[in-house]
């Protein structure tokens, strides 16, 4: 099975460090936050981040007193950036796809993966090793697209009013599960669409006990803010899932 | 809080004891084999059942080999038809809202509630109270329509081709939980939208391990037979969930 490595794709990555560069996103309004409130306390732990990208989450994992962290990526180009900007001595950037992680021989406190799931194919064999690398009663918290984001849909995801504005969702084949092809900056970006049974059973099976999950939804007051979250109100982003070994 | 007791109302009685003589429909195809396949073992157990209705599921846990069988249901028509077709000395009936189990004064080995939670407003509230009604180590089994079936939708719930094929469901406000009017015979059934992760969470604050959920979906085989059926690809009806104490 081949691993997707778009992010080492110069479009692609470009496109993606200027959205990441602009500090009002769903990343940062949604995603981040709901991703550290189901963190525990990091103080003399050691941290498995898969799929860490610009290694921002690493840098904050040692501010908060993880003593080991190893940030995991396919991508090289990822990586780059995260040596130059979020390195210390605490942290080890490892350039491979997360499904070779068994090569790693040590065990972690916690594993965390931010929105890097919904481009893996073998989801089941990724948790399994992930639940071997850790600890007993380690935790494990990923984010990823919300399987309502992974869905086709008939054409258009949205359809809208004569202003424009979103009335609804176009929800297509929710219950078809596999490779999506969509478009994000550059065309065949593959990801993988999985209902939340199967994402929960998986977890399960694996051995898993599932602690809390997360619908990131924008409260009122952002609204007002940042009216275009609307949409979020009809379809999350994100799904975010704390389990416990 | 007034618990909503819509199958007293003689036209939607009616309408739904037809459709349940019908037995091709997605409670037999669907629901039922889904909610049975989680089923542990019920020979000399204690079963409750939250809205039983007619009692087929009651009966069915006699013949099992479940040594009593509580069946509780706020609709005394309901009630009426159970105790004619499914009366069994095994079983007792009890007219009330699942909103007052807790004055059943004794614990259960296994409780399950079929097709019901969707009109339950206190969801909350009716977990904690089977919680406390389990035996330690006892099994919680319900069924309910899935989220994606207790949205809003713009309008209409489908967009279709000039011929009339279901090519998108139309989502909205998924996000926003709560009362949702809609019409299923009669005018103004009131049910409750709660997302995914509300329900999990939910499960799991009460003291709940989950264990399994299920998204029933078609196979190809009952496509080829029943192709009317295909609509459940885009969106499945139910959401089954099984938990231990």
């Amino acid at each position: 099975m081949a691993q997707q490595n778009i992010y080492d794709n110069e479009i692609f990555f470009e496109g993606y460090k200027k959205i990441r560069d602009n500090e009002v996103n769903a990343n940062n309004l949604f995603e981040i936050p709901a991703l550290f409130s189901m963190m525990p306390d990091l103080t003399g732990k050691t941290v498995l981040d898969l799929g860490c990208g610009f290694g921002e989450h690493c840098k904050r994992f040692v501010e908060s007193g993880a003593k080991k962290v190893v940030g995991v990526d396919i991508s090289e180009k990822m990586l780059e950036v995260a040596k130059l900007e979020n390195s210390d001595d605490k942290i080890i950037y490892l350039n491979m796809p997360m499904e070779d992680i068994s090569h790693l021989q040590e065990k972690f406190d916690i594993v965390i993966s931010s929105l890097a799931f919904h481009y893996v194919e073998d989801f089941e064999g990724v948790i399994r090793n992930v639940y071997e690398m850790l600890e007993e009663k380690g935790v494990f918290i990923f984010s990823q697209e919300n399987p309502l984001c992974t869905c086709h849909s008939g054409g258009n995801r949205w359809t809208r009013d004569e202003n424009g504005n979103k009335i609804h969702l176009n929800l297509a084949y929710y219950g078809v599960e596999g490779e999506r092809e969509s478009v994000w900056f550059v065309d065949n970006v593959k990801k993988y669409h999985r209902i939340f049974s199967t994402i929960v059973n998986a977890l399960i099976e694996a051995g898993f006990t599932i602690e809390k999950m997360i619908e990131p939804l924008p409260t009122e007051e952002l609204l007002e803010k940042y009216p275009d979250y609307n949409e979020l109100l009809h379809k999350p982003d994100f799904l975010l899932v704390k389990v416990r070994k």
